[in-house]
């Protein structure tokens, strides 16, 4: 059963330092996580009515088991992940786990 | 630049009749958007503590650019599918639409 870690990353105050940041050093920091099978993100644009998004970045990381995933984020790469999000998520995050699905 | 339309679904009044909706009839008719690269879905399980997670369901759909993606929301299979979730996202869905990035 493949499972997910689903963060959503609430707007945060300057969104190009976060994005910067996101890129540059948290995304190889997670792409680490042992066992990962996929790692996508999606950073979303305003609303057409210029409205700000409900999340600024919405990320998937993907796992074969739950036993993995915990494996991962109990590793010294998870550790090091988790703690990193104190450098560039102040605004906060929503973390959903569970199974996951490819349609297509 | 491929571009993500990411629908993170509230939390249903009913989870199995939503899960089974959603796996049996919604995600099918979805599958049929012209020019989806990828559509994956998680669906959350209760955190550790058995909170209820804040959403349901977050389905995340990608093409290979912005024209492609409103091409398809506009054809008569993304007509359909939005229709379609009247017939059970009846708690509402956020929705956000932005640039998507592959890292694993």
């Amino acid at each position: 059963m493949t499972v997910s870690l689903t963060v959503l990353y609430h707007q945060p105050e300057d969104a190009a330092a976060f994005d910067r940041y996101y890129a540059d050093t948290h995304a190889p920091l997670a792409a680490k996580l042992p066992g990962l099978q996929s790692y996508t993100y999606g950073t979303a644009d305003p609303g057409p009515d210029g409205s700000t998004p409900q999340y600024h970045v919405v990320a998937v990381l993907t796992w074969a088991s739950p036993e993995e995933m915990q494996a991962a984020l109990r590793s010294d790469a998870g550790r090091a992940t988790t703690r990193d999000m104190a450098n560039f998520a102040q605004a906060g995050a929503t973390t959903l786990i569970g199974r996951h699905q490819q349609v297509v």
